[in-house]
């Protein structure tokens, strides 16, 4: 549902800085301009020029803030409507007695993602790009922004389009044959088809793949440094943080109790979650360390489980390793740097294990390494041209297409009537188109819009 | 010291939002831009357009960002340099990428303050101006803003100039005479220059009166909530709060601890230091909030002693009031929905009081008009020409500039030479030009532009 009124929002994060910038779509857009404004215009706005004035607050006429004003007339603009952004002083009470104002001349204040959503719906840009709008702005690593990069650039949605194209002629040469029911397919475009189909379903399956990857780039993976109080949890993570380029942010709106620091590990934007740190050294209760280490374990895609070689495995080790059961881990073996007396129980003789030490930083690169390898493979997207899909409604939508090319192929063979086979063609194609935006619904969109920020 | 480098920093605030800026300023603005964007341009950049493409890595080829930019030749522009705007989608890492980009192109990361400073420095704006920049960032309130955009308009630097206008001409008629020790200023110069200089005087008189104001109006002041456990400070602290037009911010970088929120009283910033709340439910101690309370005293600009009107006035009521000596304070007379049963001690029987209930809401309003007027006179600050000093910088070369001119009013009654006097109203210039900023020394401009954020 698309109502074209006219929408405002301050596009700028918030907080203090030298330029905020409050943004304005729609009809309204260039009489908002002519309302507040007062600057030398020379007759009229120009489209794409940038005009130096104050902001005025209408009747009264006293200035709000010395501003810099921009309208873009539809369609050259991000929604295609006549956009109108006004800069003015980066300060968050003069950034939202702007946007009041701007609001009282008839403007609505704009939905999360709403100027994008409008991007879309006037085909200015895919659902995939769209997408893509807000993993730029989210992303941590420079990995995932070369992602996200590619994905707004349209690569992804030129691989969709080439699968979408086989499905079309497919489609194309099934169709000329639904009147006739009783003719066979001739040979020659029952090859075509079928290669078609296969083209297509293989695109599919490549794209599948890669959604992992595409997914862990853009969320990041939670790893979990789990062990008993002293086995160096503390000073593993300050080994993996203090390399002050890893630290990539705290994660906003989540208590320092859960996470600690996303890092980057090669690209792999990694989200420790830690129970190491100050807390434990204030315990009283040494059990407690373990309890919250336990209760974070489902959490995690990734468990550290950390012991010290130094020192036998003993009961709190393997109430540990009694709830590791399910989840993927990598011992980790600490304090390499002192004589072993561990000896392992046999369950743990075979899982993937990485020997460090802290103290000489022995084994760390190594550890890095792995916990890389075991989401991404080396190289891969360092590529110009890589692409993935990286949300589950893209990959949602594409194993919708592919189950209904297999349910096609399936019946191709048992030679069904052209009608049928046609049935499966369309419902590959809508499914496929859902991925670009053609055939969404709206309460999809919804969804997808409501992750955006305020403003953009 | 002015370098004629090229600068560039982020000038949109840290975080995520739709849209980052990062600006440039320098002879090699112009260089940076046709370096790193692509985008259809029509044979190169115009001044003030605003321009669609994408950001390049040179020698890569890889899209940083999609950009709009815009080039604002010199001298129209912010700092009266050739200024470039590079915005691109606002999240923490891309525009970190453009930065760099940016950096190595040439660019110097910019100092804080630093576009505002080349501003000052070209001559766009005096340092009254610049100075009120970064207030119209920090407003936390209507009437701040009001009074920090009348400053960066130029009001307060009219009011300076038509001080300064009365000192010149008063020397330029002394000077006449400097040649002439022998003779005796004539009576009707004497008694312009005399009429000129007590005009200047009264002028920087006036403004002083106001710094109080202006400086409360900027900065806010800090009211201290003190009271033993139980005598309604935190149901004081919620309804002060509960208006939700009432509150600015939690004032970051200061820990929940110390520093509540900044209310709004009127337009007055009231940062409420405050013991009450969750702390003292949990504490085992009772006595912990009074002593924490204690050591908040000092850093109140306004005490609120509260005291519960249906208790008796006991010890922790005395401890409380013993350590008030010196402080501003008034006494807050809480629970009077209950029967009153406090007998006062003489010491507060002539203290500025409010009773309130906050049960009720009674007093609450009055309270709130008691602790205004405690630092703002009623209605002055709503008039569309109110200037005020803010800065103690700016009090204390006002402050000089009278002493100068006191000074020269002695020597005039003593009939000092026209050399001795001169030296008196040239000292009163060079105090009332370093307001504006004509005589500041460096090391001050550089005091004032290290408050700025970067990128202004």
């Amino acid at each position: 549902m698309y109502i074209k009124d006219t929408i405002a929002a301050i596009s700028t994060p918030v907080g203090e800085g030298g330029i905020g910038i409050i943004r304005v779509s729609g009809d309204a857009a260039p009489q908002v301009a002519t309302r507040l404004f007062r600057g030398t215009t020379d007759g009229g706005l120009q489209s794409h020029r940038f005009y130096y004035g104050e902001l005025v607050e209408p009747g009264k006429g006293n200035v709000i803030d010395e501003v810099m004003l921009v309208l873009m007339r539809a369609p050259r603009s991000y929604t295609r409507e006549d956009v109108l952004e006004i800069h003015c002083h980066g300060g968050s009470l003069v950034v939202q007695k702007v946007l009041d104002l701007v609001l009282m001349q008839g403007a609505r204040l704009a939905d999360p993602g709403e100027f994008t959503r409008r991007a879309f719906l006037n085909g200015r840009i895919d659902l995939i790009q769209a997408e893509a709008v807000i993993e730029v702005i989210r992303s941590k690593t420079e990995t995932a922004l070369a992602l996200a990069q590619h994905q707004r650039e349209g690569l992804l949605s030129q691989r969709i389009g080439l699968i979408k194209d086989e499905v079309v002629h497919a489609l194309a040469l099934l169709e000329a044959y639904i009147d006739f029911p009783e003719e066979d397919i001739p040979p020659a475009d029952y090859d075509e088809i079928a290669r078609r189909t296969e083209s297509a379903a293989s695109g599919i399956e490549a794209l599948l793949a890669g959604f992992r990857e595409g997914r862990v780039l853009r969320e990041g993976v939670a790893v979990l440094l789990a062990g008993k109080p002293n086995v160096g949890k503390s000073s593993l993570l300050n080994t993996l943080l203090r390399e002050k380029r890893a630290i990539v942010t705290a994660i906003p709106g989540t208590t320092r109790d859960i996470i600690e620091e996303v890092i980057n590990i090669r690209g792999l934007p990694v989200r420790l979650l830690d129970t190491a740190g100050i807390r434990e050294s204030v315990d009283l209760v040494e059990q407690e360390g373990v309890r919250r280490t336990l209760e974070k374990i489902p959490q995690a895609d990734l468990v550290l489980f950390m012991v010290d070689v130094s020192r036998p495995f003993d009961s709190e080790d393997e109430l540990l390793l009694d709830n590791l059961a399910g989840s993927r881990f990598i011992l980790v073996k600490s304090k390499c740097d002192l004589p072993a007396v561990m000896e392992l129980p046999s369950l743990l003789l075979d899982a993937p294990s990485v020997t460090i030490s802290t103290l000489t930083g022995d084994g760390v690169d190594q550890l890095r390494q792995v916990v890389h390898d075991t989401f991404l493979r080396d190289g891969a997207v360092d590529s110009r041209e890589y692409v993935a899909i990286s949300h589950a409604r893209q990959r949602d939508a594409l194993v919708k297409g592919l189950e209904a090319l297999d349910r096609f192929s399936r019946n191709l063979a048992l030679a069904v009537t052209a009608e049928i086979l046609a049935i499966d063609l369309r419902d590959a194609l809508r499914a496929v188109g859902e991925v670009t935006g053609e055939t969404t619904p709206d309460d999809i969109l919804d969804l997808i819009f409501q992750r955006f920020c305020i403003g953009k």
